[in-house]
């Protein structure tokens, strides 16, 4: 008997165990290959690649309910689990605004939802119109598949345009921003939501490296229509489990949506040790359309600041060390090779003061990824 | 490759599974059976029995540390793997302790730490002198084996001496209480100690059933007092990993010893939410030799409400009505079939007010027990 099945063996399915664990809930596994990293800790899982439907069938097969590690999966598989009798959460209805950003900018806008300016660019020369109007320069994105800040160029007025690979591409405004956002809300299929803290989370090299909960100094009023901004999304999409709403905080006071992840997201790692419910317990509390979880934090400031792979191989070995400075911080490793710049863990940091609390889990993330 | 071994299949090695996933630790687990509640979970498993030692030998056999999620596997087989270069934790030498009320009594009394007055039985006219010395009623407890008030009898004035099985036997005043205390302490084996905070543990019918955390009301320097008890208890008898010390608080102030405990235990299950560093992550670092966890709590009360089996079924779908009814509830699970008075699972709610947080526990864990 299982009672929910989850497409991906990343570290998102990986921390979806615990709590399933404590909910008594039966959870079975798609994985990559045998020792990914959920695979590692997850006994019932299937073997497989997820575009291929006979195996989807397979690893489901007895699962009401099916979510996702990514957002990968070829939508006309989903489509047809659903009209085999599982619920797919998020539905590809719904998972078709975060793997598709053109799809997302022209359903957003429509909303009235505030987005940065933008275009569809059809043929080289509607660049040139779009930087006349927004100002360069400009970033140029792929509409499906970027992440970690791949399929993204920023084009000045005087760059060649980029040898793009052969997909639909949109353009964007470079937003003058004070600094990134992101709300995640827990949205059940009746509808229930539960909306986290706003973040504040910070980039390097276009990965998210840190982030602070709740946004430091945010304004009442911006937190509210950052919250609201999140909450209308996730019902106007009709989104289920955790949706992250990544946004900008412009220098004139406004947030502006960036990206759509329909899955836990590693803005709300730090809801792990930090909230009363974290966005993996009310993940699967979401798709299993059971009442959803408190999102209040345990205490005035968490940061999570990722592992990101360096010099230190032995990540096991090396969070000795960070226990022995600071007993506090909570590691979690995901059980990853460590390659260069890869997500192979975070640590969490509660306390009072955001700087001092910033400060910590940075030395102890410092530890385990070794001199640079 | 294995970090660890888990010999016995039970909650406790259960609720040792999530934070080994955080850790990034490779646990193996000896399980009673194939559906057992830690195996359920755990997908690297032997099933066997834990009295065979090949069978010991093959769950353990690349498992540089072994431990416990109950006091009964044989300590002759124990110093066998530890002769083979396991490391055994706690050890033989210490579980005796854990394992023989007599051997613990008569320990502890050479080394000055209050216990209730006791005695060996040899021969059935020692109770009477017994009774004649500390008054009736008094206790009556099989040196092995006894648990959740199982193997304890009651003896008056005027009984008859009870149908006891043929095992040593010890007597021991039955204390006038004012509350049970326990003390829960993580000891690695480089000596390190972290000790949380004292809590009060309320028993119905002999078994834990409620836990308080810090335990109300209870003086600075009696809650001192129970603390270095522990700390010595754990560093004289040379325990690793976590040692349960149960007492009692006397009417005239004072705290006498009543049970150890080495393994996680029931009155540390508040901690998973409450605490900093659950006494299970605790439990890990410890018999790992890694720098222990903060046993800071994260709110000024925790309150831990066991589900003894009921009327409820199906536990999982029960749940939802908890959640429903109050989304900050903590629900922990144990995949055990329900059977009338069965530890199947528990509740932490933290707070600010013990009475209201207890109440708000006691809802929770009557939903999941149904109509009694």
């Amino acid at each position: 008997m299982t009672d929910l099945a989850v497409i991906g063996g990343g570290q998102l399915a990986r921390m979806m165990y615990p709590p399933a664990i404590a909910l008594g809930l039966r959870l079975r596994l798609l994985a990559e290959g045998p020792d990914v990293s959920a695979a590692q800790v997850i006994g019932d899982h299937v073997v497989g690649d997820y575009r291929d439907l006979a195996t989807l069938r397979d690893a489901v097969a007895d699962a009401p309910v099916v979510t996702f590690d990514h957002e990968h999966v070829p939508p006309e598989h989903l489509r047809t689990l659903a009209g085999e009798g599982h619920s797919c959460r998020p539905g590809p209805h719904a998972l078709l605004f975060a793997q598709d950003k053109i799809e997302m900018r022209t359903r957003l806008t429509e909303d009235g939802i505030a987005c940065p300016r933008w275009a569809r660019l059809t043929e080289p020369a509607d660049a040139d119109a779009f930087g006349a109007e927004v100002g360069y320069p400009f970033v140029l994105k792929t509409s499906r598949g970027g992440y970690d800040g791949k399929g993204v160029w920023f084009l000045d007025e005087s760059d060649e345009f980029p040898d793009t690979p052969d997909v639909a591409l949109l353009l964007e405004e470079r937003v003058d921003f004070v600094r990134e956002l992101s709300v995640l809300v827990a949205r059940s299929p009746s509808g229930e939501t539960a909306t986290y803290p706003v973040v504040e989370s910070r980039q390097a090299n276009g990965i998210c490296k840190e982030v602070i909960a709740p946004a430091p100094d945010l304004s009442a009023a911006l937190a509210a229509e950052a919250r609201q901004i999140a909450e209308r999304i996730a019902t106007t999409l009709d989104v289920t489990g955790i949706l992250a709403v990544e946004m900008y905080e412009t220098r004139d006071g406004r947030v502006l949506v960036n990206e759509l992840a329909m899955r836990p997201h590693n803005t709300g790692h730090w809801s792990i040790d930090g909230a009363n419910t974290s966005q993996f317990e009310n993940h699967l509390r979401a798709v299993l359309d059971r009442p959803l979880g408190s999102t209040e934090p345990l205490a005035p400031v968490a940061v999570m600041v990722n592992i990101l792979g360096g010099a230190v191989d032995d990540l096991v070995a090396a969070s000795a060390e960070v226990m022995a400075t600071d007993p506090s911080i909570k590691i979690h490793l995901y059980g990853k090779d460590v390659k260069p710049g890869r997500k192979v863990g975070h640590v969490n940091v509660l306390g009072h003061d955001p700087d001092e609390v910033l400060a910590r889990a940075r030395r102890a993330a410092a530890i385990l990824e070794g001199p640079s």
